[in-house]
């Protein structure tokens, strides 16, 4: 084959891969938000089929020789070509490493892994997940041997979440970072101490109008785009300028469903921000989960949760809800509650990373067999009250709390806590850009920002790992200190 | 391979056939229903990749050879296995005769007279369609010389919709129809004279709920099935346990609404009767098209157009329109309300077929090339005198208001004609097994009868074909005369 012909073939078994993933994004989608209750096992079955297709088209020898060739020729590909190359080669090269018995083994156990926490969780039972985690354990370090890594096991896990991530980099950097964060949670604590949260009345319909509102105002578009519920918000992608998101309501708060849409809208931007021309290579995929929640954790937080921002909202809020009078400041104040809490996904800004680096510390202990799988709920409450000074009373708000170690993801984690150092430091640059940015999310003007990011973030795709990303945009490493300077600013101005 | 290797081999295509259908029925719902408008390209080619791929799977020479042997030894097989063997190698057989290059010629010239029709239509554009139409029937009548036929070439085409059925069987049931139809006729417009249609104001979301209540007492349940809008009602099975409907409203008369709702959960209730166990095998799939019409109709005319029906629906409405008064008789009027009209799917229940009767004529004539399609206008308006003695004044309302010609389907009408006579027949069979079957309606008790059209329709998938099916439920061969009878009954019940 010519290379021009080795790159036919390449780029039309991405685009196949491509309508399968998209047809697979479809499949989930419609289940977790339209399908009837009574479809599931058929719909499991339909997922199985494309899951098998797409593993097959994805290993086939003929499309990994293809690639082999490709990359061996890669320095006389044009740029764009390089990186597409490479990174399906990265990809590959962990797939190939992956015996398919292997991969059916790990997919088993995550799924009755799942269904398992799904229903122990509630009644507080460790005994019935324990013994599934120790294998999901086992699997783990096995999968980790079976990827290879240099230093250390758990890089071969962290990896798959955050390309190019190592322990070597990653927990100094959380440790510098917990350091910091356990120096201005008691100040901040103190801050809050006489604020409660909000309480009331708020019709789900109406929160929805202006979950609608305010992602329209961000720059989500419906000619692209869907806003639907379901039982856990999340954002998919199922096609060329087709980007879904949900969301979930309270009735007596608005706060939750407020801040997990601009979440999901943030996560939203990022995807239809990507070339869409390149959709279905890597020049037009996410970098990564790490720089993926960068995307939407700086609209929820850093814009979201600003003074400018409930000011704005203060304006959109009497429309909706009549009866319901506030001011921007005490908006603020129910928005950014820091209150030290047992639950990873209601923890605010400041404690948030708190809860990363505890699942950081023991994923690395399980990972190298320092601590068992029977020791670990004492472990996890060890640490909460180390980092986060409170004993969980139980296993259910405790280390059953979170589904991702269950099901077979254990590296996962530490992707939530970067995506809160990137976009401190992302929105430092932003800020040199946009100086009167805040001015701006005041008056509720957002497509500067939303073209900046696309510019500085979106249109690389895959270009660069996240670590080359964030220092092509601001000049430095990755590093912890551009979220503390945030918080400290934010929480603390007049020091601690 | 041993019988029960091939048996293995031919189930296992069918399985994956089968998910493929699904995952093609779900890209098409999705798109009427959810999908945002700037991803239509990206879906039209999942949907030709998995149309593709589906061809592929169905034609390969490899299955191709699995069915034809076991074809050879179909005395041996299992009753069951007989059916789907039967059947598939009669769909094969059609598959097989069409050249892979013609499929492709065909599904083109649909595609551009299906979206060519959408826009000349509204400007009453003869011009545009005409010689796209010519094509389309030259297509056709290649496409039954290649299918093959014993009688006539229009048989070829009619077998496609209604398996078995040929113009030497309908031509002369559907004009002994058409006479009967004209004779009753002008008394039942002369009994409408002084009814004018329903006018009003009816908020779409309370004529939601109206649809959603009759529906699920007619035996649509929400954990295997969906209701939705979409700009033209349809029905769709997306898998196992998963079966939508959608509809679509006018603000000032509830009638069509509910109608259509009526009318789509009759071919819901149809596909989930199908034997579940056997989805995606014959045994498992609709007889014919006008054998799943006469499922939609008998629950929208026979049960939902009687008086006891306006009963049953005279005790919904003032709940739901509380500032609405009317009487079960006016109601009848309504519903029932017979003009003449130039809109086939605005057709009254008398009218009605003679807008096929047309239809067939001239499908006849074209494809046995007495009728040039330069010509077919004035031929339209011509049969639209004869037989409902009205001259449409353009062709928006005449030849060009039906897409079926256009995008290729020449034969597909009579199927509609045919589902009003099976369904007469089986509601006379019905209401000798079930005497107070009218007395059930009015009490809002419709699931005796759904469980008579399971047991003698649904439970049957395509065991038998469907003149097979009427003369097994009814002892007669497939005629007009229930019908007929039907209708004097219910409209001249003093005689003509």
């Amino acid at each position: 084959m010519t290379q021009s012909e080795k790159l036919e073939s390449f780029y039309s078994r991405l685009s196949e891969l491509h309508h399968l993933n998209c047809i697979s994004a479809l499949l989930g989608w419609d289940q977790r938000v339209c399908m009837p209750p009574a479809a599931v096992q058929g719909r499991a079955a339909q997922r199985e089929y494309i899951a098998v297709m797409a593993h097959r088209k994805a290993t086939d020898p003929e499309f990994s020789s293809v690639v082999d060739e490709l990359y061996q020729e890669i320095d006389s590909l044009s740029e764009d070509d390089q990186v597409n190359v490479r990174e399906v080669k990265r990809q590959l090269d962990i797939d190939r490493r992956l015996p398919e018995e292997f991969v059916s083994e790990m997919s088993q156990a995550s799924s009755v892994g799942y269904s398992t926490w799904q229903e122990a969780r509630p009644r507080n039972d460790w005994e019935s997940v324990g013994p599934l985690l120790e294998r999901t354990v086992k699997l783990s370090r096995q999968k980790a041997e079976l990827i290879g890594y240099e230093e250390h096991p758990y890089d071969a896990l962290l990896d798959l979440y955050e390309p190019g991530m190592t322990t070597s980099i990653l927990k100094p950097l959380l440790l510098k970072l917990a350091d910091e964060l356990r120096k201005i949670v008691p100040s901040v604590l103190q801050r809050f101490a006489n604020v409660s949260p909000l309480k009331g009345d708020f019709p789900e319909e109406t929160q929805k109008s202006l979950c609608h509102r305010v992602a329209l105002d961000l720059g989500f578009d419906l000619r692209w785009g869907r806003i639907d519920s379901s039982a856990h918000p999340f954002t998919t992608t199922i096609g060329r300028n087709d980007v879904r998101i949900t969301n979930r309501f309270s009735r007596d708060t608005f706060i939750p469903g407020l801040y997990g849409t601009i979440h999901e809208t943030g996560h939203a931007l990022y995807d239809i921000g990507l070339p869409q021309k390149w959709l279905g290579t890597p020049l037009g995929s996410p970098v990564s989960l790490g720089i993926h929640e960068s995307q939407s954790r700086i609209w929820e937080n850093p814009v979201g949760r600003s003074r400018e921002f409930c000011v704005y909202l203060s304006r959109l809020l009497p429309e909706l809800f009549p009866e319901f009078a506030t001011t921007p400041d005490e908006l603020w104040n129910w928005v950014n509650l820091v209150q030290p809490s047992l639950i990873r996904v209601d923890a605010d800004e400041v404690t948030y990373c708190l809860h990363i680096v505890i699942r950081m510390l023991l994923e690395e202990r399980l990972i190298v067999g320092e601590l068992a799988v029977a020791d670990l709920p004492e472990a996890w409450n060890d640490l909460y009250v180390e980092y986060l000074g409170i004993r969980p009373p139980d296993v259910k708000d405790g280390v059953m709390q979170d589904v991702h170690w269950y099901s077979g993801s254990i590296g996962y984690f530490p992707t939530y806590a970067l995506g809160n150092l990137y976009n401190a430091m992302m929105i430092e640059s932003a800020l040199l850009a946009i100086p009167d940015l805040y001015e701006k999310i005041e008056e509720g003007q957002f497509a500067e920002f939303l073209n900046w990011l696309k510019d500085n973030v979106h249109r690389h795709g895959m270009r660069y790992h996240g670590r080359e990303l964030i220092k092509r945009i601001t000049g430095t490493d990755l590093n912890p200190d551009s979220f503390t300077r945030y918080l400290r600013r934010k929480f603390l101005p007049e020091g601690v």
